[in-house]
């Protein structure tokens, strides 16, 4: 065995990949916290294989949280006492689901350590103004993927609130020195309109700025009925990351290896949305 | 229901009890990964009937801990790539067991929020240098009880290492406004020897601050097998609790209601440390 010098823990500078993986793939939306072990498993073994050297994993809650989240109306900030063992219930499933996806991280022998959002993030009206970030930094640097996920928060003015895993990606992607982004989503990427419900929906393939800006337009986020906001507000979250000239792909991490081709940076089915 | 007004998630001034529970109680030794799930249980229920305003509990890492932080050599630092995943094998070792914990207060309904240590603090050479607090601070305020636990965390110096329940309860106790701390373990409280080998050995049921010192330096911390100092590792660690004039109780939450009535304010078998 070959004895480096422990500095190497320190060496990677490599920009990142930030990797969001959506609650609708990793758990079964049709019934209250139901994972899908399977799927877990696989996109596991894709992220090892793919071997990035600089990754950031953020992950949804699915069935996890939503359900969780509208009950005790966490969202909305605290009103009302009977809502108090709501956080809590809530925030727990939520790292019940961090854990059967460590675990499979572990098996696979990825290198992941999960950050709990909560422990970390401070939001104000439900916008993140304080990200306290040593861990982050230290785990990448050490060559570590930290893993992040879709929380209850506490907020400066709403007592609590739920922090979608879009905002986390947005944030990250501000902090560091960001290669590019992946979405993975239980559809084939961005359409205009729900492909759930829509036959006829029509994907885009590749999105400039000012297109994506026209389609967060005309998606209709009343419809949505996810607490974090939908597709429309996914839109939201990733215009300024766009805006930065950082490239993004959104793919379907439903379909076996392409998680791991996105990973590897080859051609993917999916929406490839960049500034220009 | 009465609806009460958002401000009330914030009233909480009380002064804090400091609860640390030993890994060596809500875990069998004998075994790696093994949880004493029933003792988990009363443990919680314990919690919740003595309805303690202002309370932070840590918990060690028993058999969920010491077993891969012996194998990877994590309190060492990092000198060597096989070690790599053994930080996170026993820092998400540590995330099930404290998962264990959760489940329980959660069927009880504690308002807990689990706090991950690793996310928050960051030691040099072992020592915690950095302790971002915000989501502590914002949890007490507003009634809920955070819990924290020994853990795998990244070093300045060392590039990682591991950090015990009983240094994170000393840095608690110079944070927040502190009543006492109540320190649970399996054993009666201190003795002058181990009195898991020695029948002979002595229950210390008072001691002030010269005392505990003596004691201290009696003790031969060599004979510890715990990679987090044994008993002698522990007593360094409250010093500086003691010092400040926070009296301390050390009690067996092994047997029934120990930890009620310790929370409680009242009477119960063990040593106590105090100043005077």
């Amino acid at each position: 065995m070959h004895v480096k010098p422990m500095k190497e823990l320190r060496l990677n500078t490599a920009k990142t990949i930030i990797l969001k993986i959506g609650g609708s793939v990793i758990t079964d939306k049709t019934e209250e916290m139901k994972a899908r072990t399977g799927v877990i498993d696989r996109l596991a073994s894709e992220i090892k294989r793919a071997n990035v050297t600089s990754l950031v994993l953020v992950h949804g809650g699915g069935s996890f949280g939503h359900p969780l989240a509208e009950r005790y109306k966490i969202k909305e900030g605290f009103r009302d006492v009977s809502q108090k063992m709501g956080f809590c219930l809530t925030h727990h499933s939520m790292t019940i689901l961090n854990g059967l996806l460590m675990d499979a991280l572990m098996m696979h022998e990825v290198p992941a350590v999960s950050i709990t959002s909560s422990s970390v993030i401070l939001t104000e009206n439900g916008r993140i103004i304080k990200f306290e970030d040593t861990e982050l930094h230290r785990a990448l640097e050490a060559g570590y993927t930290p893993v992040l996920y879709g929380d209850t928060v506490f907020d400066r003015k709403l007592g609590f609130t739920i922090l979608s895993g879009d905002q986390i990606i947005a944030v990250l992607a501000s902090k560091l020195d960001t290669e590019r982004v992946i979405i993975g989503v239980d559809v084939d990427g961005l359409y205009d309109t729900d492909p759930k419900h829509d036959r006829s929906a029509k994907l885009f393939e590749h999105l400039n700025l000012t297109q994506l800006r026209n389609v967060r337009n005309k998606l209709d986020a009343s419809k949505a009925k996810d607490v974090t906001g939908g597709m429309a507000g996914k839109i939201a979250e990733i215009i300024p990351v766009i805006e930065k000239g950082i490239p993004l792909m959104m793919i379907n991490t439903m379909e076996s290896d392409s998680l791991f081709l996105a990973l590897k940076g080859e051609d993917v089915k999916g929406t490839k949305i960049e500034k220009e």
